[in-house]
């Protein structure tokens, strides 16, 4: 589901492997938690985080959590949001290499990340979570608005657009486009530019310029935890979901 | 003056028309304000603001207004910023139509909205407010703020500067262009897209998002009144504006 | 050092001109804090603060300040503070005519102006502290914040990175480019532009919309100073500056 790729100098890739779509399940979510809050203490300095050809990740498998109950998805939310928060806390960079598609929990991991760069083609990004009988999580849209600032990331939450990369890198939401085959490498050469700095400079730094999205989370994390536990098991959202799930047994 | 065309769909269109350049008047300010706080309640589900052809609001009719005495002004000012709070609070989403021009008033409606659509070709929107001797008022410049952040907000309000579609879209001012005649057309189709969305969803997300926007004229709608009268009485305002008459008078 | 040209109509252009790059050491740092300082009461109504041709200024002068011992550095960086927060909180506009490279103390002078006109052409401006052992320091990043938002200050800060004009431009980091040899006007025609609106109405808006960056200097100057001394003579930066040094002068 994870793979780990060590490519030397301290560089670590964690590699999204769960066929067709990389969708977020409680395994994935649960390995790559673990996978990221435990780098540092093996001595990794930074950490690319990479998806498949064509899609980075799907976002969260609905057609298996439609079918947990309140505690186990309780639980599972509760692992999803310690996933952000060790990937927006993260004391080594972490880069996103968005190799596709990235529509709502693929754009969620990926705004948390020190840098985002992504595929050039016909691929979209964006947190289109309304479309789908989800409110943005409130947590969520703090990490949006860091990037891409308020009137920016209010259209985009409204709306739940999906964004081609042109747009994406227009309003902020990634910071550099490349060809497919080579967004991986470029990311891997970001991790590398970063460990070539003094890193006693760079840690400060980091923390620094990262200090509001950490506040967010301390601020965010349990109230929208409470209220993604509610909205998920709204009527509305349900409905919403399983129309969808419908939608994708029929393109079968 | 103000002409209300519904759609179907619980879209409704609030389309100013007050020859020759929809200027912002009691009336005019008076129905508009009425007419967006009392559309959810009159089944509307979305709003689009329009203009006519080349101009959507050239702003105060200053004429009209230098004739006012104290309490009048005192009054007039009242109600102008609870028409732009019930804009930037409006339980249902707000699109604007830039359909031409855009200078001052006509820039200061716009930016409550939810969305901005521009007419393609030369026309100009801005908050110019400062050219005619007036200070941007604060809570007006909290909703700059938002859409282009903080450094821009604060070139544009110094300058005055009003800039073509292109210059407002790559700031972030308008979120769209499209062909004059087709403005109102795509204004309704950005209305009855979220209104296919998970209503629940969505208006739980517009709340979310257009907090700090409701929060500032919580915070600043009465400071900002009380220096608007002030300044709209002082000497050096009330010169600029006359010479701003004599300048219009002399057009015609 | 510093060359003060008066242009008439209470204009006041302040020439960097240190060769060979403009480099900021004591005397010059004194000298710019003092005629920023001064200038309202001089009858300066707005400030142009320029470079020379090729770059506006090419930062700290590492080599001299590595000579000095902590009580001399610690007085420096409190009058470069000083400088910064002159330039922050100035009573009268000031237009950076970014003429060329601005890396480093460069970039931080420009980024407290009201405007930047910078040069075209292969000039490079950034926020590069960390790629010489220094943590950005607190105050800047809040400058750069209000400028380019956080998510951009953010890959900024840490990459270290220097950038083009026309990314400059594209970020929010500059406001304008022309050709090297109109960048001097240009600013002087800016400044101009300016002191022929309504004086009241421009001092009242650019204090309300520079008030953010001027609590910035409340809230951070001396967290941002003791931070300052103690990062210069840390061992790492202290080794980086060392290396930046024999650098430079194996160049020559």
């Amino acid at each position: 589901m994870l793979e780990i790729v060590d490519h030397g100098g301290g560089v670590r890739e964690l590699r999204l492997a769960r066929p067709p779509v990389n969708a977020l399940d409680p395994v994935l979510v649960a390995d790559l938690r673990a996978a990221v809050e435990r780098a540092e203490s093996a001595g990794v300095r930074a950490l690319v985080l990479s998806g498949g050809p064509r899609v980075f990740s799907g976002g969260l498998d609905v057609p298996a959590l439609l079918a947990l109950d309140r505690p186990a998805m309780e639980a599972f939310l509760a692992d999803l949001l310690e996933l952000l928060r060790a990937l927006a806390t993260s004391p080594v960079p972490v880069i996103a290499a968005v190799t596709g598609h990235s529509p709502a929990g693929g754009a969620v991991l990926a705004i948390q990340c020190d840098y985002r760069v992504m595929a050039e083609g016909d691929f979209r990004i964006g947190l289109n979570e309304v479309a789908v009988g989800l409110p943005l999580p409130r947590v969520i849209h703090s990490a949006l608005v860091r990037l891409v600032g308020p009137g920016t990331a209010a259209r985009l939450a409204v709306s739940g657009a999906l964004v081609g990369g042109a747009e994406a890198l227009r309003i902020g939401l990634v910071d550099e486009l490349t060809a497919p085959e080579q967004v991986v490498g470029r990311a891997l050469q970001i991790a590398r530019d970063l460990l070539a700095l003094p890193p006693r400079a760079l840690s400060a730094t980091r923390q620094m310029v990262r200090a509001d999205l950490a506040a967010a989370f301390d601020r965010e994390q349990q109230v929208t935890w409470r209220a993604f536990v509610d909205d998920w098991f709204a009527p509305e959202t349900q409905e919403a979901m399983r129309a969808l799930v419908a939608r994708l047994q029929q393109k079968r």
